[in-house]
């Protein structure tokens, strides 16, 4: 056995409560190791040096290296002690806080054993429900629809469907949402993610000047209103982007700063180096290297109450469903702590989702955010559909790898995306294979948690990085390729079935093929990826789906295939 | 190279900030692997794919399957990104959120570079500094010294010096503590941890029925006000007993729930199964299996408030240095979350001590508490001394594996104990060996954090189990072993030595020995372990220490040396 690959770490990804008297247990192993079977040996900590009862593990997902053994346990007395027995024969060795034993002293458990001590209400990571079967939409305001009428359009540089540069404003508004929420909807869409709307000069609004305010070129504040009246009322949640790592130079506060210098009440809302602002020499933390983009103190407890105040309004306000925190893992875990709790307290329905590109479980232990932009996924897709660098078993690995990074719960509200207006497109990354982009859509609608659809995906918008991956939306309808909307749609609809919000997930892989099947009581959701370069025939034979009757056809390259038992 | 066993967690202990500029990095590999050297690859993460620097990691700490390696750096800008570099020859591979993987492509580095993506000031966790030179002295007041002239001792059963039993009485008190505290300060103590000190019917007084009123049994308020004021005078902290998991059933608002059941205003502060409690059939949470013992809600935002009240009033209004939690563990993060940032606003400098027997990783990130009383350290000891399960080899692979558990600064302030009120007295564990007790007591000085003599060590008092750990304190100083107790003594005053408050450890082994080196600045602090069962001949030749130029002696089994450079 490897020892160094054992790994179990309490109170954390591996050990962590689902409701008040279940748990998950996660064992991760080399994927080599020869096992006859897992087994965790648990009981109360305040008997288990007398009394254990025993459960088998079940080996659920491998990655290139690893085997992971997981039970969900459902506990009498929440007061738990536990050890693994790793059976090989009739021979088994005990893994406990000691490591790899070939004999356990119960009778010393009180000092080694792992141990869950007791599950607390409050430190429950809880479901936002709606996010089992959401389905969402990101949109860039300027380029998706104009809805305004008699709006002042002094501010348009750049006529509809011209290629946009970094300083293009095109039109769009939030009106032009409210107005397309049916198509929206016809889409499978139940879910938007609008990037900024706040008062602020750019395009993309990412430098906020007035928290409270929807930018003119978007709109009123009323406007918002009735986009969040009227998607709620068609069952489409409203997710707003939180820029609270920075704000805009014309942000007051910051202009007050800028007058006043250490003066200034607000001077410690920034970290400055210096009495004043030196905008030359950037003396003050900035977003990137945006002289224009402030960062503010989240360390500031003045801050933490401006932040939270609006993330408020706008749920209290606005019924918000939910907020996409940009650039979040900038921010402090303490202020992210204060905003969960302020935001759940008023709204627990009201979803939050973090701007991290990489592995961010140290954010998602339920205290902080309920989810990421699962950007780890993009590139897993990117690996496996546009630079080519892992086969069906790289991909299956690397999607089990990634499902282990967090909890089921986290897992269930992963915002899981192709791309977004911080990367290049993805169906320009494939190369424009609308077959790749299909089977990319199947696999985020598949996976564990919320597909989001980039604007204009379902037109295959192309587009390279920032600003060409923010095109305009072609409403020629003349132009559009309707069987590929159909079946984009029809993949977008599984999200509604039972195995798609609830089910168990397998991803596994033979010679050619990667496999996902998402499983709930006595239903089956099978889909079954061909990037293999040539067409293969599935049939019951070879397959290791042999159990299901349906799987007899060729499967040319690119192409996909979804079953249902 | 074993794949498997390298392991590092972004925004962990394996990556972790100790100021504003400076973090440390930690690696894990399998210890037989033969490297020739590991780097950190890193730059800020934004110039990341353009622009990075170098640095050699060093290896310094190995335990039974790992060795880790470990660099501390000092940032320019604080946004980081980074990948490891192992070399063998002139061969490398690059670890990353990607894995091991022969070259690395830093163009895609947002996507799976390692990061830590900024240092904010309130994500800290700051050393209490009086820690890195405490020497806590736990006391049990029942048993220590009687310094009340005038009391009712109505209360008292047993004569003083006779053993005790679950319900003894023998008339300790806080004014005993601090006629004592000229006496502690001789022994080198600077820090008392008292057990609970609140109105409580039993001995122990871990069943609290009044939180801000000190047991008539052991005084009054103002006799801990003195105490404490005449500790500080002589620069000695005070740590109380939080018992904030459970209460008494004499609560006066546990008494209302009893009286009146669902319709108590107190009902929600406990977990009651039904609409009134049956203490027959105990349908509510208790501590352990004790029906006089009701558990609190802790997720109950009333309780929360009640507890921080009581946790701040003793600070604000006594003074008092530090809190020692009680069942630590089976309280909500989430409360010790909110009792931290309370606690700390009030006066940062005070400890907070979780009572957690087991890996307390989860509650240790900076956000709950300091440190915990270490008792995996405990249960390392009983291996080496009483049990004899491991080698010098074996103890030292521990030690430095419980290093590895936490934080540098968490380390720095772990409370080390070889016994306390819920253990058998180390004494007993090895069979009233006084060269071991020393021997440990060595260890617990030279170990990274604070050694916690329990009251009567220096006696070499025995006691097995609860209640016999409680014995009396023997004052008839006829009886003392005085040579013993100026070892003991001359060993407690090396914590005061730089190399023991701020200094690097490193802990090893050859055949018959463990050594454990403190070294800062010019200065360094060697303690050798003889445990082998015979005598060994310490000299320049055959020794892992063989620069050091004082090593020449013969060291008898249970014995030890300590020496100076």
């Amino acid at each position: 056995m490897n020892k160094q690959a054992l790994l179990h770490i309490p109170e954390s990804k591996y050990c962590y409560p689902v409701n008040q008297n279940t748990i998950i247990l996660r064992l991760r192993m080399d994927k080599e190791d020869e096992i006859g079977c897992v087994e965790v040996v648990y009981g109360c900590k305040y008997k288990f040096h007398m009394e254990q009862k025993a459960a088998v593990m079940e080996e659920k997902y491998k990655d290139d290296l690893f085997k992971y053994y997981e039970i969900e346990l459902k506990l009498e007395d929440v007061r738990l002690s536990y050890v693994f027995r790793i059976w090989k024969g009739q021979e088994c060795r005990y893994f406990s806080e000691d490591g790899l034993t070939s004999a356990y002293d119960f009778k010393l458990s009180y000092y080694n054993s792992f141990q869950l001590p007791y599950i607390n209400e409050n430190d429950i990571h809880e479901v936002v429900e709606w996010m089992r079967g959401a389905v969402f939409y990101e949109i860039f305001i300027d380029r998706f629809y104009q809805g305004l009428i008699d709006k002042t359009t002094d501010y348009i540089n750049l006529e509809w469907g011209r290629i946009p540069d970094p300083k293009s404003f095109t039109g769009g508004d939030i009106p032009g949402v409210t107005r397309k929420l049916d198509y929206l909807k016809d889409l499978g869409v139940n879910g938007i993610y609008l990037t900024p709307v706040f008062e602020s000069i750019s395009n993309h609004k990412y430098d906020t000047s007035n928290y409270k305010k929807i930018d003119r070129h978007f709109g009123t504040n009323e406007d918002l209103y009735k986009l969040v009246n009227e998607a709620h009322k068609r069952g489409i949640k409203i997710v707003l982007d939180a820029v609270f790592n920075h704000c805009s130079n014309l942000l007051p506060q910051f202009q007050d700063v800028l007058l006043k210098g250490k003066e200034s009440k607000y001077f410690n809302w920034f970290m400055i180096d210096g009495d004043s602002i030196d905008t030359q020499n950037i003396n003050y933390e900035v977003f990137g290297y945006s002289e224009y983009m402030p960062k503010f103190n989240t360390s500031n407890p003045e801050v933490q109450e401006f932040l939270l105040d609006i993330a408020l309004f706008w749920i209290k306000e606005y019924d918000i469903d939910g907020w996409r925190l940009d650039v979040s893992d900038e921010v402090s875990h303490h202020f992210w702590r204060k905003l969960r709790e302020a935001v759940k307290k008023v709204k627990p329905e009201c979803v939050i989702i973090g701007e991290n590109w990489h592995d961010a479980n140290a954010f998602l232990q339920g205290d902080q955010y309920d989810s990421i932009m699962n950007y780890a996924f993009t590139k897993a897709c990117l690996d496996y559909y546009a630079f080519q660098t892992v086969n069906a078993q790289g991909f299956a690995e690397k999607l089990n790898h990634l499902l282990m990074r967090n909890s089921g719960q986290v897992n269930a509200m992963m915002l899981n995306l192709l791309d977004s207006h911080d990367t290049d497109r993805f169906f320009t990354s494939v190369n424009k294979n609308k077959d790749r982009l299909l089977s990319a859509i199947a696999v985020m609608c598949m996976y564990m948690g919320a597909p989001c659809v980039y604007y204009g995906t379902e037109l295959y918008l192309e587009g390279g990085y920032d600003p060409d991956n923010r095109r305009c939306f072609d409403w020629e309808e003349s132009r559009w390729d309707i069987p590929f909307l159909e079946i984009l749609k029809s993949l977008l609809s599984l999200k509604q079935k039972p195995a798609l919000q609830k089910g168990d997930i397998r991803i596994s892989y033979d010679e050619n093929l990667c496999y996902i099947i998402r499983t709930f009581e006595n239903s089956e959701i099978i889909l079954i990826l061909n990037q293999s370069g040539k067409t293969v025939r599935i049939s019951q034979t070879g397959s290791i789906l042999a159990q299901n009757k349906l799987l007899e056809c060729n499967l040319s390259t690119d192409g996909f295939a979804v079953y249902e038992n």
